[in-house]
């Protein structure tokens, strides 16, 4: 999407044909700075210190430090290496393990003096892949807002949690991108952005990007969504999803569930962006089997901010000797879920619907 | 309640017999500072300065600046001047008004030279009957607490939002009274906190005052309550109110009502700590009537804390040109409230249990 009218990605291939360069996003939303990624073990740097994060990114960028890797030695052993290095970065996340086999599979069959360029290649092509994935899902859900709009005659106001966006993938994110499509389409909308805390991904990541598109949003504190749901002024949810159960059930960061009771206390339409890598097939009862990761109780007792002189500093909250706990996720039943957004179409939050989009897992 | 074994409350007359003493708390939870209060203007300016804040300590606090007054100018005309002074420091506060009015119908009656004693012996009252109401409230709901330890004879989870503890009141506080009473009694129990963003009154004042009591509890994110409840690690919920309509409508901080919703999806029992002075018999739909405080945005877009070299100071969590919207609370409707606990005892949240426990209201 756009930086201040300049069309970006968060991965892409610099003008010498080999560097690749992404955003540092532990630097967001303060600062903008484009890191340049020369090799391998740059490649594993970015991922593991989260300079790159968000699943589809993780991937494009585990496919790169493959190329990467490439240059200094496309050997059966060099690609054996590479991949090893790359897995241990982030070991449980699905998508970069999928990016490195994807890899191997497309280089190990060729003579390695071709392999750099198919290497490249695959690459380009898998961060394509998610861009055009993204971009259809965003097609299908910006009708959703169309018909909203042409139903209300004004603007349109979509709340969404957490960061779904083009910056947790190669390009238009999940949930904000039907709010991409539906703005570039000319559909006056406002989107509610949710702080999400405690790592404030809506704050800092969400309001920066719709804030450099140049979508209007405004933040609030997570506790503020069902007031303005009681009031009207919410008209449908968003939200992305880690992970999505064959019934439908939605896994998605730590406070989606209470938005999805607060919208269908006040009939708000509530969606899920899901691009079809996400869905669970092997899992049903999202509540009952899906572990919760509990996470560092420092990100809820310090928050990292800017200093009036413009210094990011972490500032404790909390008092010394209170202790804190900080689950990462929680789980929204189907039954609060209005529809899912995928790059096929939208269908129920259901086995049927799951089933009716995706008829080959069936 | 106690600060490390110490018997506080948030007002006390110092040594002297004259000087007031509170608490500075826009300095918690970093920093434990007592002021001393000299005279009429220091009240006001504590009051102004919210180094009190809490609709009893306020009034209490007013009531002392009037003792405070009488020792400088005890006429009519120095009363009069002390009631403006004092009144203007936060127009929009009932309990103050409510405070000021009592003195002031406790002292012209008498001559001028008895009204200093007279003075502070009624705000030493205000502040017995204030800490006498919520020790009431707090018996009323440490028996609920009582029947979930007897029933499930172990350690009572329960779930508080904001801060509506001894520090908001001049001892036990309204939602915290019952975890105090049913702690001091011997009842096993953990209090989440959620930290209850934007002004972090969560993490800051009732992790402090709990931390200080020796209350067992743990600082969660907003987000939070609903996986818990999920997961059957709430028992109940107890929050206090701002402000409770004759229909047993709540106004509380917001995000009250997303943890209202997630308590009803569960099974969980919701209450609400509520001093008779805080029913609003003049209103019934507490959604369509009670107006919502828009606060400054800047409590939203910054955050206070301490950094790493002890100073406390302020950063900005959102990208520049990002707006933020502030709204101060929010309305939990009755059908979501199992019960009110006041002074007088449980009643269900409805005009026909409000008017059983306050017949003369009916």
């Amino acid at each position: 999407m756009k930086i201040n009218g300049t069309p970006y990605r968060t991965i892409w291939l610099a003008k010498d044909g080999r560097t690749v360069e992404i955003i540092d996003q532990t630097r967001l939303p303060h600062e903008f700075v484009v890191v340049p990624l020369a090799s391998l073990e740059d490649a594993a740097k970015s991922i593991k210190d989260m300079w790159v994060r968000g699943a589809p990114l993780i991937g494009a960028t585990a496919a790169y430090g493959m190329a990467l890797a490439t240059l200094a030695d496309a050997s059966d052993a060099g690609l054996e290496r590479a991949y090893q290095v790359l897995h241990a970065t982030r070991p449980t996340a699905i998508n970069l393990k999928w990016a490195l086999d994807e890899m191997i599979a497309a280089l190990t069959p060729l003579p390695v003096p071709e392999r750099s360029a198919a290497a490249y290649a695959r690459a380009a092509e898998i961060c394509d892949e998610d861009s055009a994935q993204n971009a259809a899902l965003g097609e299908h859900g910006a009708a959703i807002i169309a018909a909203h709009h042409k139903a209300k005659n004004r603007t349109i106001n979509i709340l969404t949690h957490c960061n779904a966006g083009w910056l947790a993938t190669v390009d238009w994110g999940t949930a904000l991108a039907p709010i991409y499509k539906a703005f570039d389409a000319g559909i006056p909308l406002h989107v509610w952005v949710d702080e999400t805390r405690p790592r404030n991904q809506g704050a800092s990541l969400t309001a920066r990007e719709l804030n450099w598109h140049g979508v209007p949003h405004t933040v609030i504190a997570d506790n503020t969504g069902g007031h303005l749901m009681q009031h009207g002024m919410v008209d449908l949810c968003i939200v992305g999803t880690d992970r999505t159960t064959r019934n439908g059930d939605v896994c998605n960061k730590i406070g989606t569930y209470l938005k999805a009771l607060a919208a269908k206390d006040n009939n708000v339409p509530f969606y899920v962006g899901l691009p079809s890598p996400t869905i669970d097939w092997n899992v049903a009862d999202g509540v009952k089997e899906i572990p919760i990761e509990e996470r560092s109780d420092r990100e809820q007792t310090h928050i990292f901010g800017k200093t009036e002189d413009g210094v990011v500093r972490e500032v404790q909250v909390t008092p010394d000797g209170s202790p804190a706990v900080n689950y990462g996720f929680d789980v929204t039943p189907a039954r609060l879920v209005t529809g899912l957004i995928t790059e096929r179409g939208v269908c129920e939050a259901s086995p049927e619907g799951l089933k009716g989009l995706f008829p080959e897992r069936a």
